[in-house]
C-alpha cells in the first residue's frame, strides 16, 4: 500500500512540531522517513508498539516495549504521570499478547522540582506496579537545568514473556474479522485536558488509566488462537489505531458509530472543546480484532472482567486496498474515518 | 554500615538540585530515601546498574538496565548523545556479567528541533548498535513545547541474557580480591567539558564512549568464576563507583594512585578546569574486582582486547568496616577517596 503522506518530509530544513508527538500520520511519517531507516532491523518495521523477539534457549519469547511520558498537568482526575507510566507500559506489552514482568523507570528531573511532588509521583507508580503485579525492578535519575525540562518526564520500558509461536500483531487482520472495543473511548483525554490551566473546565469524568494484562489474559484464554490483533488506542484516539491497523494488515474497516461507547459527559466535554471523540486519547482501553467464530466468546470474556464490562463489537474488517476506515453514522449516512493529521492533543499521556 | 549521609533529605520543603544527577552522594541518597522505599521490591533494593532477573521456563537470567541520555552538548569530539545512549546502556547490561540482546529508545524532543539534527543522532545510535551487535527494536516518541525540553533526551533500556547462577554484583567484593580497571580515566568528561560555550578550551582528548560487552566476554571467558565486580565509572568517575562497591560490599579499598592511567592531556585539562581525573566521567572503561588467583589471567584477557590495552591493576580490596577507599600518592602519602559530593559536572551523559 502506498504511504498516506502527500510528500516526503523535508528532512533538511524542517523542524519537529508538536503534531509529530500527537500520534497521528505526521508522527507514523517521522518513523518510517527518520526513525526506522537509521535504526534498520525486522523488529522495527514490524510497527507494533512492541517488539517480540526470540529469546535464547528456545521457550518463551521475550516482548519489550517502551513509552515516555510527559503527560501535561502532571496530575488529573483518574490518575497522574506516575501511575499513567506504569499502566501506558504494560499494556504496550500486553497487546503484544505477552505477560508482563518487569518494569524499567528513567526519570529526567528539571532542577528546582519538589522533593514532596517527586515523592508522590514515585509512590503512585509504586503503588501502580505492586497493583498489577509488575515491579519497577531498574532505573536511571537525571537532571537538567530548570528551564530546560518541564519538571519530570518518566520513560518506561516493559518486558514480558510471550508463549511461542503466538503472533498477534497489527498486521494478522483479515477481511471478516471482527472488531471488539473493551469499553467507552475519550475519558483519558478529556480528563487530563480538563486540568489544563488554558482550559479548565468543569467535568466529572476521570481519566480511564488502567493496566490491562489481566483483560488481555482472560480473553486470550477463552480465545485462543483467533485473536489476531490488541492493541490500546492512545494518542490519536481509537481511529487512527484502527486507520494504523487497516494500513498494516492491508485491509479496510467497516464501523458502527452507534455501537461505540461514549460517556455523555465526555460528548459533552467534546463538544465544548471541538474534538471528535474518536481522536481523544484512552489508557484503559483495548481494541481487539478477533476471528468471527470466536466473537461471542471473545465478547464473554471481556464482558466478565472489571475492566472489559461494555465491551462491544463496533465492526468488521473487510477488503478494501486503500485500507479506508469507514463508518455507518447514527443518521444512517457514512463516512471515512481518517487518521488524525498533525496535533490535535498535545502531552496527553 | 550507616549511610553516608549527614542529614535525612527534606522531601518536603527540599528541591532537586544539579548535584542530585551528578551520580555521587546526593544522587545516592536520592535513590536510598525516596525511590527505593516508594517502588520498594528486592531487584532495585540490590543496587547495581542494571538487575538480574528471573525468566520464566529456567536457563538464561534476564538482566535489564535503564539510562536517560541528556548530554549537553549533543556532539562532543568521539561521540554524541546517539552513540551514547547506546554504548552506555550496552554497558550497563554487560556489567551485570551479560550478553547484550536488545535495546529500545525513547525520544523525548522540543518543539522546533531541526530535523536534520534528529537524523544525524537517530543514525549515529543505528551505527553504534549495528557495531554492536543490539538492535534498537522497540521506541517511542514524544515532543514537547519549546522551552520545556533541551532539543533532544534519549532514554534506552537494554535487555540480555545471564547464565543461569551466574551473581556479579557490588556487593561481591571481598578482602584480598585485586582491583583491575581496563585504560585510562577521565577522556569523556574532558572531551565534553571542551565542547561547553561557557568552557571551550583546546584539548586532543576525545571520548572513550565504547560498548564494552565484548570485553566483559573476554574477560569472563579467561577468569569464570573469579570476577565478583564489573562496573563502568561514568558519573561521578572512578572514584565514586569505588566508593559505591565498597559500600554494597562492606569492604574497604586502597589504591596506589601511580597505577592509574591518566592521559597527560586530561592532567592538563583537570588542571586548568580544577578538577580531580578520579571523579570525571568515562563512557569505555570498567573496573572489575577479581579473585586474586585469577589476577593474572583476567589482567592478560583484558590487555588481549583493543579496548583493554592499557589495563591494570590499581588496588586491592581489604577489611574495613567503615567502608572506606584509600589511595598511597604519587608522593610517598595516603588519603580518602571520598565519594563525589554534589554537583562537579552536570549533564555529562
Amino acid at each position: 500500500m502506498k504511504p498516506p503522506y502527500i510528500r516526503p518530509l523535508d528532512i533538511r530544513h524542517g523542524r519537529i512540531d508538536m503534531g509529530h508527538g500527537a500520534g497521528g500520520k505526521a508522527a507514523a511519517q517521522l518513523i518510517e522517513e527518520l526513525f526506522l531507516p537509521a535504526l534498520d532491523n525486522p523488529f522495527l518495521r514490524q510497527g507494533d508498539d512492541g517488539a517480540a523477539l526470540p529469546w535464547p534457549g528456545g521457550g518463551a519469547q521475550l516482548v519489550m516495549a517502551t513509552d515516555g511520558h510527559v503527560v501535561a498537568p502532571r496530575f488529573f482526575p483518574g490518575g497522574d504521570l506516575g501511575s499513567l507510566a506504569v499502566h501506558g507500559t504494560i499494556n504496550d506489552v500486553a497487546m503484544m499478547g505477552a505477560q508482563p514482568l518487569y518494569l524499567s523507570a528513567s526519570f529526567i528531573i528539571e532542577e528546582g522540582f519538589a522533593l514532596a511532588e517527586l515523592q508522590r509521583l514515585v509512590q503512585s507508580m509504586g503503588q501502580a506496579a505492586r497493583a498489577a503485579g509488575v515491579p519497577v525492578v531498574t532505573g536511571d535519575t537525571k537532571v537538567v537545568e530548570q528551564g530546560k525540562g518541564d519538571g519530570l518526564f518518566i520513560s518506561t520500558t516493559g518486558v514480558g514473556a510471550l508463549a511461542p509461536g503466538v503472533r498477534i500483531s497489527g498486521d494478522q487482520a483479515r477481511p471478516g474479522d471482527v472488531v471488539l472495543l473493551s469499553g467507552s473511548i475519550g475519558e483519558h483525554g478529556v480528563a487530563v485536558l480538563s486540568q489544563r490551566e488554558s482550559l479548565a473546565f468543569e467535568t466529572t469524568v476521570t481519566s480511564d488509566s488502567a493496566a490491562l494484562h489481566t483483560l488481555v489474559a482472560a480473553l486470550l484464554a477463552a480465545a485462543p488462537d483467533a485473536v489476531r490483533v490488541l492493541r490500546d488506542p492512545t494518542r490519536g484516539g481509537l481511529a487512527t489505531t484502527l486507520n494504523e491497523i487497516a494500513r498494516q494488515s492491508g485491509v479496510g474497516m467497516r464501523l458502527q458509530e452507534a455501537a461505540i461507547p461514549v460517556q455523555p459527559q465526555v460528548d459533552a466535554a467534546c463538544e465544548l472543546l471541538g474534538l471528535d471523540p474518536l481522536y481523544v486519547a484512552n489508557e484503559g482501553k483495548l481494541v481487539a480484532i478477533v476471528a468471527p467464530q470466536a466473537a461471542d466468546a471473545a465478547l464473554a470474556a471481556l464482558r466478565a472482567h472489571p475492566l472489559g464490562r461494555e465491551a462491544c463489537c463496533i465492526g468488521q474488517v473487510c477488503h478494501d486496498p486503500h485500507g479506508f476506515v469507514q463508518m455507518d453514522t447514527r443518521f444512517g449516512g457514512r463516512r471515512v474515518v481518517d487518521w488524525l493529521s498533525g496535533e490535535q492533543l498535545p502531552r496527553i499521556c
